[in-house]
């Protein structure tokens, strides 16, 4: 794992002060498995479900709304289009798809922060979307740009989250079609790590593009992928003029998209394993395949966003063994596609960060490392089924992205790993706390949580008996109070501050 | 999954009141996995650790301590005795390890909870062996028998739990020498699952057995398996005489062990994940082997029971990576062996059952089916390293087990499951709620918590807000309420008691 540290300081008292209180940044490269994917499908299933998918883009076809030029596109492609329905012949999807980069390097601005997105790598990003959030000591209230810029000050810091995300929480302060210019410069100002761009409108997402023309300058985001932004499909089968309007910005400046589906099994989907993952398959299938209708060659990322549901009070679950088969079935259709994946998260349906949040929230995690997932967004930070961004969470789970670091690294049988010295040094019956082959590695041999209790009981009771989200509390503050952005070109922030300052400008404030 | 239900009345007014309230009791079969195992250790690493596993047992050996006996069997078997410590000729020990069976039948008193145990099925056995317990009433404390049964009684009424287990929590009220004697009555009494046999002294196995006896016929005890029982090595690679004298009663009466070592890593054996998967690997390779040579063909499960360690402070931790590497290392090495394999667990170091228990719990049991393991003792209750037995925490590690089962099922790619029906009824933009795939499926579509909160946040709200451990407190409550002991033949629980009282009037109490 190659980790970099950086320390920044800066002019007279400043940075003086700067120094006394310098947090060291220590920040793991993206995951990089040494261990085998967790596949559930035999070659039986895996045929079934993708003659299925075809069967169902040709037969059933999919909506593309409100998109004259999506239907052209897709006419010209050799697609029966009937009004705003797309039938696409058997195997048409399949070899559009082919164009898409299996593996594709999204840039930061920091060099050291760019991400590699496909084969065998991990890139953890935070929770999306939440309009509230919910801490400790405020309890549950709609979110504001104060609190954006907390969680992407906490990504910043944690060291196992490699990427910045985008709507880490909505911003419900500021008005609805100028929120993405101050979430998409937090972005860029409050952190050095690869983000997200906004996709609620076109235009929005043109903004995005051109902002970071001012961050990158325009040639370096002519030629490279410094945003993946996220492209949801409207399941079942349809593709809004929206969320396609930015995809089309989006591929057409090469910039990256996650095609995905937002799933919750039984509604959007059919309620069993097999037909969730038939019609995931067609919608990533039209998905991607459009994108390089677009521009051949457009990196995008297969997603697949999948719940269950109690069907008793029809709220989704999650941690669920449905929702893991899904994911881990969709990793194995995916690969075979050689497209990067996006699916798994922190997801719970907890209303508090107790343990049904952690039960819930650890199996969707394992199950994403297993599935040979690329990219994983809301690694951290979700609560109660997404509604809620929770700063506590946040470093819980950011804190637990470091077991999976852990796990994809494999087994060491090097000598070292061997330890034969060390059992023959210790010997029936001996004590290995002493040994040289201890002495050596402890420091590097176990995973340590930089949250979690480890204390003797006495002492944990003597400090209060803090339950997991008492010591969460205790390090979001800590964080925040060591919080020290990363430098910036003032030239680049002038000219990031004009540029919105003039959209603001000719943009009417607008709430909905 | 078979699932039996059992609706026990009673005479006159008793029967009346037992109608009112009665339980139906449900209770899954034994998981039986339908996905493949997840392996870590590629062909490389495997010949290196068992080589490395053949040379520790020759070069250095194992200790048989106080045991002249072992050490003649030892002998005579072939291997090189020096003092109580024995070197085992490379390929000895696997040879010997061959006459055990690869999987047996655990008979329990009511025959549709027999198990069985090896293959591709995993069998849940609650927590073992904690001195203290904690409740969200009265914190934590002491064990008394008060509390085993209430255990048992819990372990009983759980849908996923399929067998007793053994010493749920250390009675600590009763006197240490005739304790075994109320646990093992208690798991025959309260429950009509298996469960687990006294190991602490050689004598107290033959009690076990003799009990068995009485509830089983003598005749059934002499053919068949009816207790599984725990034999703990003292790593590294010692035997001592007590467990092995515990271990030569139930070998010898053809009762199943489970053959395992307790490690804390970097304690009991090397830092490393490969050297300590050598390690267990000759400790359970001599400790197996020697099961054969008192008795060949005896039951016998290879254990491994390995916790990582905080080398700050010295505490086990748990849910890490590393302890999931060698669970799943060591479940690669003993499906190789041909033996049933014990391991994993409701691990944890958390003081509550809080969102660490449950994230590092997670981790755990999800490893533990991932790994092939075939018996998973301590899975639900465990808090605080094994310190404590919680209620709460064993009813909600008891409903996350139900995730296990539906996980293993794997995915159902028969017509139905398929659901192309339903895609083509609903097509792009509709909704599945109403179709008639759904009506059909829902029912049994997704799995459900039966603890675990779904509400919508305002009921949860009105409803007090309460968090995980709230909810487990409450149906613990509602568990303990509706229990009902099985019924049980008059004259076997006479003739029970009567054995228990002789052995306590000619016991002299003794608490340590």
């Amino acid at each position: 794992m190659a980790e970099g540290r950086t320390r920044r300081g800066r002019g007279g008292g400043a940075a003086r002060r700067a120094e006394r209180s310098a947090v060291s940044l220590e920040v793991a490269k993206y995951i990089e498995r040494q261990i085998p994917d967790l596949e559930i499908l035999n070659d039986e299933a895996i045929e079934i479900i993708e003659a299925n998918a075809d069967t169902v883009l040709e037969e059933i076809g999919v909506n593309f709304t409100e998109n004259p030029e999506a239907l052209r596109r897709w006419k010209e492609a050799g697609a029966d289009v009937q009004g705003e329905r797309v039938h696409i012949p058997k195997g048409l999807a399949r070899e559009l798809c082919k164009t898409a980069p299996s593996r594709f390097t999204q840039h930061a601005r920091n060099p050291e922060r760019s991400v590699e997105i496909g084969g065998r790598n991990l890139v953890l990003a935070p929770v999306y979307g939440p309009p509230f959030v919910r801490d400790a000591q405020g309890g549950r209230r709609y979110a504001t740009m104060a609190d954006f810029e907390k969680f992407v000050k906490l990504a910043y810091m944690s060291k196992w989250l490699h990427h910045s995300g985008g709507t880490v929480c909505e911003p419900t302060d500021v008005p609805v079609n100028v929120r993405h210019l101050d979430m998409v410069k937090a972005h860029m100002t409050l952190s050095d790590k690869p983000f997200m761009g906004s996709v609620t409108e076109p235009e929005r997402a043109q903004d995005s593009v051109e902002m970071c023309e001012i961050l990158f300058g325009k040639d370096f985001v002519a030629d490279n992928t410094v945003m993946t932004s996220l492209i949801n499909i409207n399941s079942p089968l349809t593709f809004d003029r929206t969320m396609m309007g930015a995809l089309e910005v989006y591929a057409a400046n090469n910039q990256a998209a996650i095609v995905s589906p937002f799933i919750v099994g039984g509604a959007m989907a059919p309620v069993s394993v097999a037909g969730t993952l038939t019609q995931v398959m067609a919608e990533v299938l039209a998905g991607v395949a459009y994108s390089q209708l677009v521009r051949p060659g457009a990196p995008v990322i297969a997603g697949a966003f999948v719940t269950s549901i109690d069907m008793a009070s029809g709220a989704p679950t999650f941690g669920t063994p449905e929702a893991a088969q899904v994911t881990l079935g969709m990793g194995q259709l995916t690969r075979r596609l050689g497209l990067p994946y996006r699916s798994a998260g922190s997801f719970c349906g907890s209303k508090l960060p107790d343990a049904q949040a952690a039960y819930e929230t650890a199996n969707s995690l394992n199950t994403g490392l297993l599935a040979g997932v690329n990219f994983m967004l809301h690694a951290a930070g979700w609560l109660e089924g997404g509604l809620v961004a929770s700063v506590e969470k946040f470093v819980m789970d950011a804190d637990q992205l470091g077991i999976l670091h852990g796990l994809a690294r494999g087994v060491d049988v090097s000598d070292n790993g061997q330890a034969m010295d060390a059992i023959r040094e210790v010997g029936p019956g001996g004590h290995y706390l002493g040994c040289a082959h201890t002495q050596a590695n402890f420091k590097t041999a176990f995973w340590r949580s930089g949250l979690l209790d480890y204390k003797p009981f006495e002492t944990w009771a003597e400090e209060g008996a803090r339950d997991t989200q008492a010591l969460a509390e205790l390090r979001v503050a800590t964080l925040l109070e060591q919080y020290q952005a990363p430098g910036m070109d003032p030239a680049i922030l002038e000219s990031l501050n004009a540029y919105i300052a003039r959209k603001k400008e000719t943009a009417p404030a607008a709430f909905a």
